[in-house]
């Protein structure tokens, strides 16, 4: 029987606690004295610097324990997870000491239990390597999320406390404390040999139920074979297939699920060919997902943490958002290296909506010397995260971490610690695969914005002359929409948007290079000066859905990409400009929808040589039907354009057969395009019979840019 | 004590034992019976062929036991490696079954001896791969040599048997079985800490003598801590010093030394700036190597089995090898993977010679499938790999195995195979890096001619405009010297060189393409036709010498190139054509002088855009004062041309001071090359104080190549 706590905490400054206020667990400290101290929403104006001042007090949570001891029965202290470094003390007496948040901890404090017991949990400064800079640096010797110590979309806010679940349990012999589940599928995965792992000193029965609701065993024996499986398909390929089990005694239950899938990372045709020339190098490695059998293209985005006070994050948090990336025929999230792993319920909604998870172990864009001290707590939380995880049928690929093979990082592939993940997925999960950061070879990061300043191009220019093997990071910035930015500044901030002001706090400038992510410099360069801050929201949003349609399209038009998952998904607070898709909380913006649309699994599509075309240019528009469904299709494909009000037929394409999750490449077609007074966005419609798609291109005027625009 | 036995062997074929016959041990068991049976030289015309026949064969080893055993000793059968799987037999009975050649296999024998005793070992046919072609593909799922199975430079011959030491041990409780050393050295490696792990039921003492012969320990306890260490250096970096330990107790002594020595693969500057553009890749992997701190630059040769029987090479062999290379001024050596792991005197003679080894493990151009059972294989044969070799310092890098990230391998970075030893290196030997495979991203293998015929280029644009950031394999065949010829063919087949005889058997012909290694095409090519086999040779000897020079000193001069090796520094036949800079069994070639001069520490060298040149053309000679010495060096640098028997100075370099490990980049001097009639090789030579170097390029005549040149 599990018994929450009420806890209380306090802050702790030259070994003098402060004033006590109350504790949510989980949560996080931080947040809990904010709250008591009437600091207001973290996300108005400046209030996320407040934070700062905490940074290098001790905290201690403190509570009277409260439950039910039946005769024969001990007694567990249990904590999923502690953010960072941690005493658990019971009346007076240190029970342990514990660096890292996301190994599971437990002890048996039984003989200890006074008539009244006070437990505390001293929780030390957060830490921060000596010497370093005041900035992600510190983070290169913890395994502590590096996104709290301040990101381009993340103010510094350092957060500890009791993070995950945390209780005290009664146990008996016939308290089943933990299960594991394997499984060996046979060469056709029609079979599989399951094998159940079960902590438990009382005999168990166990219980399986398929997917379609019959049960395919139940008997005492851990080992056994179930056949005529269903496999967990990803979304788009097929139903996320669970077979749910249950573990019982004569006195407890435990529950869960097994998804059966096999994953591998295979190389495109093309990859083999990257080792061509003399003197030969090497072929890239591998990036395209081999799920069951089938080569399936990777679409998504990348996952960050979807709050600040990641403690806060609940089972309905967690679905609601992964809800719409489903929605969004998103099949894959890059769970990013420098956040949080994931609590349990992350993985459980993954599993059910057939989302794959790329997850990272917690390092990024730093320089993880090996050290022993690093080494231990590393091989110590790696361990727990891989033994827990590995459980989800949603788990498709470990990572070491993000670009720690970039100058900016340091790190390469002899680092102790991305040799150590290796070894240790090897050990415990060795059918996942691993790859020890991203970008590998082939892939590629970035461009972040629609347009290069420097070198006059746009991302319909960059990506349509890169030939990665995955685009794992890619962003198009927008700026947030009034009503949102009108809940984080005050009306004056809000009408003069600049450098050293909260504008800058929530990412509008200096976040990557001067201008970005607001990015003014470059709605000017396309669209010429706008009048008003709702001019400057509305031209940035016209560029992140028309960009982020290019890149989307374009990477599963080439036939050497395997992946394609924008930077990024979410957002952990309301930023004033960003990349995501979802302003904070979990409101879809604009961009979502385009996205949406571009990731469909049948779609029309077109690809443009650019964004900006001037009158009198020829607009040429090679059109492909992209099938990412298991299904063959084909179809029938008008194009029609659209300016100055008119709409015209451009021509058509019959596309013929075009087998399952696979591309065809089409007609181009061609089209003068006119010379005309106004700039405006001109329309460019495919419609068929499986799906239709839509593009605003920038046609300009004779005068060159304008402030105003049609079609608007 | 050891004992080592006299064996006799025979073939068993349907369960029927044949003639028996002497048995060399160690050794190989088809050469005892190709020499039993008179079959002469392997490397004389098509005797290689005979061995075919032997492939399935079982064979047995047997001996009659002759050894004293004293009062309380037991005895012990010993073997450091039997190659490939085999049965051990005492008396009739099997004691154990054994897949895997490197792993030194003991087994108590004393409570099973008779008055008589017959040991027996039964090996089996070679592992040969279910339904794989009848080439190298057959050892994709073995830890044998795959080179035995066919290479360019290598027949087609399967060799088996007691290839290492075996022998009869008798052991008391005094007998010392095993010492393993294992050190830390401190941050400025002055002080090491050190610890043996003896193997011995009784105390033991451990004396520790320093390179300049002092004693620095003596005593009982297995730690200890040595100050003011004298590191181990590679050749021409420093002395190769080496600490004598004995361990002994009032009955026995065991011997040996340590090296000690810190080995990083590190970035060079330029390494780090190839994630440049949008969208970004990462930086290429590391494979600079730095030794004690300092950055050395790797130069050397990939080394192959120096036999055919690998049974065969004993401590002689290897050192007369070994100090060749030495003195060729190489400090590695790549220990190929698709040959043999070398016995221990290979690497004590590495070590007291200061010859880095890059160590392959036993894989190589296949695809070995990570199947339950190969992986068991392997993860025994790698794990006492790593054990035997990590004990010496000459070993400064581990690798997976040659070109397996290549289409024609198709092996990835999620091969199981490969993420294993990976794993196994990190736990046993972590200290020494880890490459999964070479070439990797960056590197470069290959050309291996002079001239791409398809192309049009010769080594010297080939390479000239590469930028690999390691050379680890490159080649330029000879035809070998007219002497050795001689050895192998009859004076038929030497007047007749062409495919389907003894000359495409020793790889003249369908070797690399219908042409290589002769190569008569490209001399052809470039020096027109030549009268007879001895001007063919000549010329493919000055191609060789030419352009193994330009390879080598044109990566030494690349700022971002950490390493040259080329490819191959030894045979193990006699070869009508190859690679190689000494003709076996150890004959040096024109070409081994000429690298031992391009690797000299410290060298005046040219850089020339061509090697052919025409009247008129302007002959642009970029001039680089090569240090790799651990000393700074500066110089005055002269350079002459020579032609129609003319010298003439075209010009000088001031030097400056050039720090060690560094090279300067000099001046481009400038020569318009004189019309002349008559097609001949012309003369650069550098004078300087600290060392000279001669080139020879090629200058047409008016008519273009004629037959006979002048300087030949």
């Amino acid at each position: 029987m599990k018994f929450y706590q009420n806890w209380i905490g306090t802050t702790v400054e030259d070994g003098v606690c402060g004033k006590t206020f109350p504790a949510t667990v989980p949560g996080n400290i931080q947040l809990d004295y904010a709250n008591a101290n009437g600091w207001g929403n973290v996300s108005y104006m400046d209030n996320c610097t407040k934070f700062g001042a905490l940074e290098d007090l001790y905290w201690i949570y403190r509570c009277e324990l409260d439950f039910e001891q039946k005769s024969g029965e001990r007694v567990f202290f249990v904590t999923h997870g502690i953010e960072y470094e941690y005493d658990i003390i019971l009346n007076g007496e240190k029970l342990l000491h514990h660096i890292g948040m996301f190994t599971k901890v437990e002890k048996d404090i039984t003989d200890l239990l006074e008539d009244k017991n006070i437990l505390e949990v001293l929780i030390y400064p957060h830490p921060k390597r000596e010497g370093a800079d005041v900035c992600r640096d510190q983070a290169d010797q913890s395994a502590k999320p590096a996104v709290e110590y301040g990101w381009d979309w993340h103010p510094r806010l350092l957060v500890s406390g009791l993070w995950d679940e945390c209780y005290i349990e009664t146990r008996d012999t016939y308290s089943i404390t933990d299960v594991k589940t394997s499984y060996t599928l046979n060469a056709d995965l029609t079979k599989a040999e399951v094998e159940f792992d079960i902590t438990c000193d009382e005999d168990t029965e166990i219980e399986v139920t398929s997917p379609d609701g019959k049960c395919v065993y139940k008997g005492k024996g851990p080992k056994f074979t179930l056949d005529n499986i269903l496999l967990w398909w990803c979304n788009g390929q097929g139903e996320p297939n669970l077979y749910k089990w249950k573990v019982s005694n004569e006195k407890h239950t435990a529950e869960g699920h097994i998804g059966f899938k096999q994953v591998k990372l295979v190389m495109t045709k093309e990859s083999w060919s990257t080792e061509a020339n003399f003197p030969k190098s090497r072929a890239v490695p591998p990036i395209n997902v081999e799920l069951n059998g089938r080569i399936v293209f990777a679409k998504g985005a990348n996952w960050v943490n979807p709050e600040i006070f990641s403690g806060t994050i609940d089972e309905a948090r967690y679905r609601e958002m992964l809800v719409f990336a489903k929605e969004a025929n998103m099949n894959m999230l890059r769970s990013w290296g420098g956040a949080i792993v994931n609590k349990e319920a992350f993985f459980n909604i993954c599993d059910e909506l057939g989302l794959m998870v790329w997850q990272e172990f917690p390092l990024a864009c730093n320089n993880y010397k090996g050290t022993d001290e690093y080494l231990a707590v590393l091989e110590q939380e790696a361990t727990a995260i891989i033994r827990r995880v590995s459980q989800h049928a949603s788990l498709v690929l470990w990572c070491g971490g993000n670009e720690l093979f970039n100058s900016w990082s340091g790190m390469t592939d002899q680092s102790y610690a991305l040799r150590l993940l290796n070894k240790l997925c090897y050990e415990y999960d060795r059918s996942t695969p691993f790859i020890a950061t991203a970008p590998l070879m082939g892939m590629g990061h970035g461009y972040y914005r629609f347009y290069d300043m420097g070198k006059k191009e746009s991302v319909f220019e960059i990506f349509g002359n890169s030939d990665c093997t995955a685009y794992s990071e890619f962003g198009v910035p927008s700026i947030t929409e009034m009503k949102y930015l009108k809940e984080i500044f005050d009306e004056d901030t809000l009408r003069n948007p600049c450098e050293k002001s909260p504008w800058e706090l929530h990412h509008a400038f200096q976040a990557w290079g001067v201008s970005a992510w607001m990015s003014l410099d470059i709605i000017d360069e396309i669209f010429g000066k706008q009048d008003c801050l709702e001019d400057y929201i509305d031209r940035s949003t016209v560029l992140q859905c028309q960009g982020y349609k290019f890149i989307f399209e374009e990477a599963r038009r080439q036939t050497q990409c395997a992946m394609a998952l924008n930077w990024c998904y979410n957002e952990p607070w309301v930023v004033a400009s960003g990349n995501s898709l979802i302003t904070y909380p979990n409101h879809p913006k604009k961009s979502y929808y385009a996205v949406q649309k571009s990731l469909s699994p049948v779609l029309p599509s077109a690809r443009f040589e650019h964004f900006q075309f001037k009158g009198g240019e020829l607009l040429r528009a090679e059109l492909f039907l992209l099938n990412d469904s298991p299904e063959s299709v084909s179809d029938t494909i008008e194009a029609y354009i659209e300016y100055d009000g008119k709409c015209e037929l451009i021509g058509t394409w019959d596309t013929g057969e075009t087998g399952e999750n696979t591309n065809k490449r089409g007609v181009v077609l061609q089209y003068v395009l006119p010379q005309v007074d106004q700039t405006q966005l001109i329309k460019v419609t495919l419609k068929g019979k499986t799906n239709e798609n839509e593009y605003s291109l920038l046609l300009y005027g004779k005068e060159g840019p304008k402030r105003k625009f049609l079609n608007f």
